[in-house]
């Protein structure tokens, strides 16, 4: 027998890879941060001799979802301003709102926040995009939580950083000193094409190409960004990223609600990645993005939550939902975006995303052991005809009951094991009344 | 002291009327089956003498939500097939499964099942609209549960009714036999245009004249009905069903996601009321309904979830957040549907469309005690900024505690007061067999 630190034998087994199965009476062999098999109950139980055994009688396995699109620390403006057009938004209650709080604590605190809110909704990695990286990656390791860092370029100065040299001196120092960090990684985090210059992309390409990173940016999300742009420029933001070089699989191409089809085509082509958050680009009315024409191009898409400013929430599973939803009305195709599909975009897709495919997204041997347990015994599930159908279309996100990153349980029926929610909601409070005052 | 049945003090009380108002340190006294007061806690407290008293510290008390287009007894297909073009999902599955499974049994067990997860979601009223209005009506007073029970009219003979005269026959049967009970009310419930013919639609008319009774019919839901009709009639159903007169204010028109502008000016003026079902417009990719528009016109736009077969759930919290989240990007303007005019929609348009709204959808003295608690203590929404924004943009059905129909307790910390989820699951659990076997 076999010594193992963890067997896990879930009613249903949804591996993701492969595609659309669901597996009955198979258990997941876990030793220290891997997983080590997937196999039949009975042999498992014949070979391995686990240190924890845990039967999941009434529960979905899955792998840890992905959030590809996140502003975590804005976790602390949830609600904040809602309702208003985008400009207003920004202007009279956001930026006044971060120009008050941004520095350190406020990062650490709403990472702190989003931790929580996204153990406790199946969420095991993302794809972070914000200010002061080195706070956010010392967190992310802090807590345990997989993470890919955003290096943020813009041209403007911010608490961060001042100039252009100092934004990628910053950078630089965050991606070395974190370097080698087993649940964290770094990429390129440059805003928008309208907020960084030529120079920035250029020396972004060379870096990412140098370096292996992947270049986390939001483009094309809204018909505005793309109007301006060819009035100012004479071209559309994604031919601009071609000509600067930057469209290739380095590229995590965020929101792109406005494609043309040689656009998309190209997408395919270069193998860029697409971010589809759709909440966002309802709540602030920036547009539809055609999922379901990117995916059938081939192009891979995975599914982001945005920051609570504009969502309000981290919730994967909703947000999976309703990207699953949306695409079939936009597509004009009620089988647009299938629920196999779907939840293949939160895991395996995001991970793709990020470079990590080999490494987590689905429950395959050797891959990390990101898992998630969803209870389906509920009132709210019955009955039960077909389980990947029930985990996309009428699974909340409070059925998630325990959670594993890279082997270590976070979340125990329920409950966060690292993180005391009475102090994360006095420092939420603290932190409300410091923002609501600005 | 005036003795009552019960006081409740919640963190924050959110009337609904006025409109977007959030009151604290207010108190809701409950008599009987009505709302007696609403006043500040010292008052109340010096003024009643309640039999219960109930302090709800960290919870917003919301009128409870009315879910104005249902089919409830479908919730036994809930997941059955998906991702298949409407067509076939109807002729292929939905469609051989009714074959196999309709009848008064079916529909009890249905409803049983979906006023569970209504309740436990804070739903507290619902437009019912399937076949056995007989069954639905005894099932739903047998539960405590308000409803308006569909009268089907449909050119088809089925379980129900075998002939036009059948139809109409039974239901003049139901609609005495339930009169007058306090929980419960009929209305008309042609199926669409497209399967209903001129001569039962004037019958309709004359009877909800006659008897003072809603029209409950589906209307272009989707782009394919209304191009059929104006190809096989020559005009679209909406111009046919003004020239039959049934564009009144008993209307309740459901789904609506082809309009033009003259069509929405007629539903103001006769004030029609529209049923808006944003997941399943989606899932079925019927189409956008223009629910801002509807909503400036002057026009009263309710929430609906359809059935649970096309959305997967009878989820009112997530319904009316994707109404709020979709009716921006539909209407490329961020500040539309509001989340005080989206909570609105849920619960006193929902009234008001089915002419209930002196009754219910607002928490005001002498209006039912159809209440809501709903937990704001979670993680997940936390910081508080705005208490209706948080409810909209930020709550899950889950956190929904407590829950009173006519000031009945209903549902008691999240457990259901008289139905029991054991039984409820095995139902389900066979009907399951029984419908998947077909």
């Amino acid at each position: 027998m076999q010594p193992i630190d963890l067997l896990l034998e879930p009613r249903w087994l949804v591996p993701v890879e492969p595609h659309g199965v669901v597996l009955e009476g198979h258990a997941v062999a876990v030793d220290g941060e891997r997983i080590l098999a997937v196999l039949p109950i009975g042999e498992a139980r014949a070979r391995y001799a686990p240190r924890e055994h845990l039967q999941l009688s009434e529960h979905a396995l899955i792998p840890g979802l992905v959030n590809a699109h996140a502003h975590n620390p804005m976790t602390l403006m949830r609600g904040l301003a809602d309702d208003l057009p985008l400009m207003r938004w920004l202007q009279e209650h956001i930026w006044p709102a971060e120009a008050k709080a941004i520095g350190p604590e406020f990062v650490r605190d709403g990472i702190e926040l989003a931790v929580a809110e996204m153990l406790r909704g199946g969420t095991t990695c993302c794809n972070e995009n914000y200010f002061f990286p080195d706070v956010q990656a010392a967190t992310y390791r802090r807590l345990g939580f997989r993470a890919m860092i955003g290096l943020p370029i813009i041209e403007f100065p911010s608490a961060w950083a001042a100039t252009r040299d100092e934004y990628f001196d910053r950078a630089l120092a965050v991606h070395d000193e974190f370097k080698g960090e087993p649940l964290l990684g770094t990429a390129w985090a440059p805003h928008a094409p309208y907020t960084v210059a030529d120079e920035s992309f250029e020396r972004i390409r060379l870096l990412s190409d140098q370096l292996d990173l992947p270049v986390h940016l939001h483009l094309h999300e809204t018909a505005h960004e793309v109007e301006e742009a060819r009035r100012e420029r004479g071209a559309r933001p994604f031919a601009r990223m071609q000509a600067l070089g930057l469209v290739n699989d380095h590229l995590i191409a965020v929101h792109m609600t406005q494609l043309i089809d040689a656009e998309i085509a190209a997408c395919a082509d270069a193998g860029v990645s697409v971010v589809h958050c759709p909440e966002s680009n309802l709540k602030l009315a920036s547009g539809f993005c055609p999922a379901e024409k990117l995916r059938r191009a081939g192009v891979t898409v995975a599914i982001g939550t945005d920051g609570a400013a504009s969502n309000n929430d981290l919730d994967m599973f909703g947000e999976l939902r309703t990207a699953a939803l949306l695409a079939k009305a936009v597509a004009g195709d009620a089988a647009a975006f299938d629920a196999a599909s779907t939840l293949r975009a939160a895991t395996l897709s995001g991970a793709r995303a990020l470079g990590w495919e080999s490494r987590i997204g689905s429950i395959e041997p050797g891959k990390q052991a990101d898992l998630v347990a969803v209870r389906l015994d509920a009132i709210e599930a019955q009955p039960m005809y077909h389980v990947i159908s029930q985990l996309v279309y009428a699974t909340g996100r409070n059925q998630v009951s325990d959670v594993w990153i890279a082997g270590r349980r976070k979340l125990h029926e329920r409950a966060l094991t690292d993180l005391d929610v009475a102090e994360l909601r006095g420092k939420a409070q603290r932190w409300r009344e410091r923002i609501a005052e600005a």
